[in-house]
């Protein structure tokens, strides 16, 4: 028998075109990620620009957050006059922890925010579901009465009447002290593990990372509790964290979120793969493990 | 308003100490953890150290397994065989995606497997119900019409007839190739991701690794298609993968997982946090977003 390793695995996320090219593709079912690669142009929807958030480490590592003003807007508002301020800026990570989160802020607990931020917003754990599009899945879930997605490809839960923002992975989320407290803004985390979905409706979500979350996710554990570094020497400094529009413009970029019937096809993939490595397609899918397709906007 | 590094999100996972000392414990619901730290000794099972597998990559990390025999016996047995002949040493990890596997085996395909290893073992991705013990949980899923543990603390899927291991973060299985194949065992992955729960039912699962797994989950990302590494050179060597009773007697370790009353306690926590830090308890969980408390016997 031969081993594999150029072949093995290879069909768990997408089958490899050459499979293709032997086979007559009208008769195989798409992998998700050829339903994706092959979407029209008019099903890639456009992220504004002005959601979007750039993180740059001293060390060179880049990430891009997208601002979700629909769920959270004091926060969100906050955290673009943080960015905008540059308060970030010589901050770092302060805390890794495996299956869980990637957290930044001012470990100094010194700095002042800027002039403008509301220093205890609202609880905006969640909304009402007015004004909001939401395509709604099919199948049950251990956290929500309902799952989806509300319009630009957000992940959402909802009782039936409130609808939250789900702690999938990559989702960005507001680190707060006890209730009362909301947290600002100033002190933000990603998800880096499975959905720790306990956390809905118990913590301003704002948004999520489109680019470099494999940047963030790949970090050193912090060994002390929680994750956080236990020397000061280990945190990963933050050579910036700010608009997109303040990046030098060849440096911009414009990024797309997958949409209409592609999106469709490619949730109803995700649930019912039937590309050629699966014997038995699983039936339903939970909604963090249907990763919204995103990209770079063709020039 | 000062920002908060010091408590911020501490609670996510656990209450400090320090604030428990302030309050009433008996009046205040345990955060999971706490319900592990406080088990009786007769509520961690020992792990037979029969089924425990020690990797350990050149560069110094540590990673151990845990074989799951009654899911899928052919492949454990090859995979002790391959152990047992060291075959694994001098291999290398060659793939990590994120938010998916770590991925390891014989990159240059050219080692012959050990004597005795099933070249081609049957499809062990299902067993029945029979002979097993498993507690189940009271809460929907997407992919499966039942969920639970199995003892042992092996998260399971069922369809009401047949069993499977469901693919959770930390999770081993077997790499194959398209069917009729199922792999011999000597390509393996981990879970480092939200779990793929889309392969259950479709790919051996033959373990998971109790300890290290924030090692291999924060390897760099391999930049080639599904993350294999693109050069040889970024391959991270397996100084050698082997039997727990083949390591040094200094460097042999015991393990227990939690089982039991306390086991039960701890699942109803994760599906409704009621320490301080939550404000909605979810009603819920996901089996894959219980992570089964494993630790150190101790002497």
């Amino acid at each position: 028998m031969k081993t594999m390793v150029a072949l093995p695995l290879v069909a768990l996320i997408a089958i490899p075109v050459a499979l293709y090219a032997l086979s007559d593709s009208k008769t195989e079912a798409k992998a998700p990620s050829e339903i994706a690669a092959e979407a029209p142009a008019g099903d890639w929807e456009d992220i504004p620009a002005s959601d979007l958030l750039v993180m740059e480490t001293a060390e060179g590592g880049q990430a891009i957050i997208q601002l979700a003003p629909e769920f959270a807007p004091v926060h969100v508002d906050n955290i673009r006059k943080i960015a905008a301020a540059r308060w970030w800026d010589g901050t770092s990570i302060n805390r890794v922890q495996d299956n869980y989160v990637v957290q930044w802020g001012d470990a100094t607990e010194k700095k002042t925010l800027p002039i403008g931020v509301v220093a205890e917003p609202p609880e905006e754990y969640t909304r009402g579901t007015k004004g909001l599009e939401i395509e709604w899945l099919g199948w049950p879930d251990p956290y929500a009465k309902k799952t989806g997605f509300a319009k630009g490809g957000w992940p959402v839960g909802s009782d039936g009447k409130a609808v939250w923002l789900t702690h999938c992975y990559g989702m960005v989320g507001v680190g707060r002290n006890l209730a009362p407290d909301t947290g600002s803004g100033a002190e933000l985390y990603a998800v880096i593990g499975h959905a720790p979905r306990h956390l809905d409706r118990n913590i301003a979500t704002v948004g999520r990372v489109i680019a470099g979350i494999e940047f963030l996710a790949s970090r050193p554990r912090g060994t002390a509790a929680l994750g956080f570094y236990d020397k000061p020497g280990e945190r990963i400094a933050i050579g910036s964290l700010k608009p997109m529009s303040a990046m030098e413009p060849g440096a911009q970029s414009a990024w797309q979120v997958l949409s209409g019937k592609s999106f469709a096809a490619y949730r109803e993939a995700r649930a019912n793969r039937r590309d050629p490595f699966f014997n038995v397609p699983a039936g339903g899918a939970d909604v963090c493990n249907i990763p919204v397709p995103v990209r770079r906007k063709p020039v």
